[in-house]
């Protein structure tokens, strides 16, 4: 259940960085290696910093053949999907969920200390989307707007708790995946944002 | 024979890195750190990626006094290169060829299984193109035109196919290098680019 | 001593990132997460490159603590820290002196070849910043402006040198740390620059 719960992580990551491209005027080729970056490109960074290589993702053909698919039919459909942005911001806030909490899981797996595997959940959460904001010259939205790192952060610490509690890894999973889910969603809807700093005057 | 050609490889990425730089207006210093990370960056990523400790690139000395000394000569001498800009474009699809070749087959060697090795190919190929053009605030080319990514894909089939059916690696090196350079050139010339999808509505 | 000026170091690099992502109107989510990375950015590119996993800067407590903590308070005093421009840049001259030395030790202690050394010294030093400047879509400033480069090569040169000729370890990084901070400071109050090239005809 866990890896086809990835698996939508990536497909909807991957669609959010095809749309993006896509919005670029981007070529098939270039929404298509967006897509890949876009999903990819957490988990990518997450195996770099524990050392794990070659990275999960690029030996794992079916997340490769799921990123690349969805880049490709956002480009041929993306109308339709542009239209389903509501869904698509959806389906993001569960990315992120699942994601952040597969990271630290990760994480911790490998014997990291606990507050570590917590930042690397977050990076896993986070990275695809600063990669692909990067490339296409945006500032990272994650740094711009709403509750969207500290909600990562405290699923990543629900999911520290329960393995330090001793509690099944399976529900605090769903559970920590859905609590990013629902306040990032929240913050959407609410159009929570954290306080920015009164102008500088200098 | 090889080494000269990776050489040859890292001399024109350089190349292009230091030229892009002086056009940043870039002082001296700026653009041999240009040159150097874009000869270097898409070796250093697939070492990174498959856990090459420390990164081939820092400890060959001659690589990096090829990619720093090109970006001295091309400071000082820019106008005639800037006037050779077809050479340069020559050169570079030359060097697209020899460095996805390259890693390739380098990812190949460590085990990684073919398609993995494909995509670590492509990697090493735009790995540094890419670094340049983000540094320098631009979308990455490989993103924007042409057939650049496809040919790098293409190539990096070739040499696993090559291995695959067991046949010797120096023309199957060979005559991968130059279907991606050519595929590459034949796409500038004739000004072939990737479809991009129709205007968005929303 | 050095845990202790490291800990100043990270503190005044993510001062700068923070003060830079003030200026940017990110909210103070943003503020950290850029203090964070400016300020652990340089030492987790060294510890990927060395294969150093976990990279040290995610299993060492106090500097995230100092890094996120620095950004806080940047962010709710920043006008007093703004009109201490002159400090900020009096400790990041400091700052890069203690990064790019502990960086070249650290890679020599590891047993990389000594211009290995002095390369992953500099990046190190550099690597914070440039990620600060690429998130926040500038041309990074150490591409752009004064002997920042140079001063950071040198410095990693003396502490190879030392280490050559078997000089003690403490003296000789007080020393190569002190030449970074003063050159750079120099080229700050003298204005130097480094040439850039003659206009571009093409």
């Amino acid at each position: 259940m866990l890896t086809a719960l990835e698996l939508i992580g990536i497909a909807v990551f991957a669609a959010s960085g095809a749309l993006a491209a896509v919005r670029a005027r981007l070529d098939v080729f270039g929404v298509i290696v967006l897509a890949l970056t876009t999903a990819l490109g957490g988990g990518l960074t997450r195996d770099v910093l524990l050392g794990v290589h070659p990275p999960t993702a690029l030996v794992t053909w079916p997340y490769l053949a799921v990123a690349g698919g969805t880049g490709l039919v956002v480009f041929w459909y993306h109308p339709t999907v542009a239209k389903l942005r509501r869904s698509v911001l959806l389906l993001d806030a569960i990315g992120l969920g699942l994601f952040v909490t597969a990271g630290t899981t990760t994480a911790l797996l490998l014997g990291t200390p606990e507050y570590t595997a917590c930042l690397i959940g977050v990076v896993t959460g986070i990275g695809g989307g600063v990669l692909r904001d990067v490339l296409l010259r945006e500032i990272p939205l994650v740094l711009r707007q709403e509750i969207y790192a500290v909600a990562a952060l405290g699923g990543a610490l629900v999911v520290v708790l329960g393995h330090v509690a001793g509690l099944p890894a399976g529900p605090v999973s769903i559970l920590a995946s859905a609590l990013i889910a629902g306040v990032r969603l929240l913050a959407l809807w609410r159009r929570w944002n954290a306080p920015t700093a009164p102008k500088l005057d200098g």
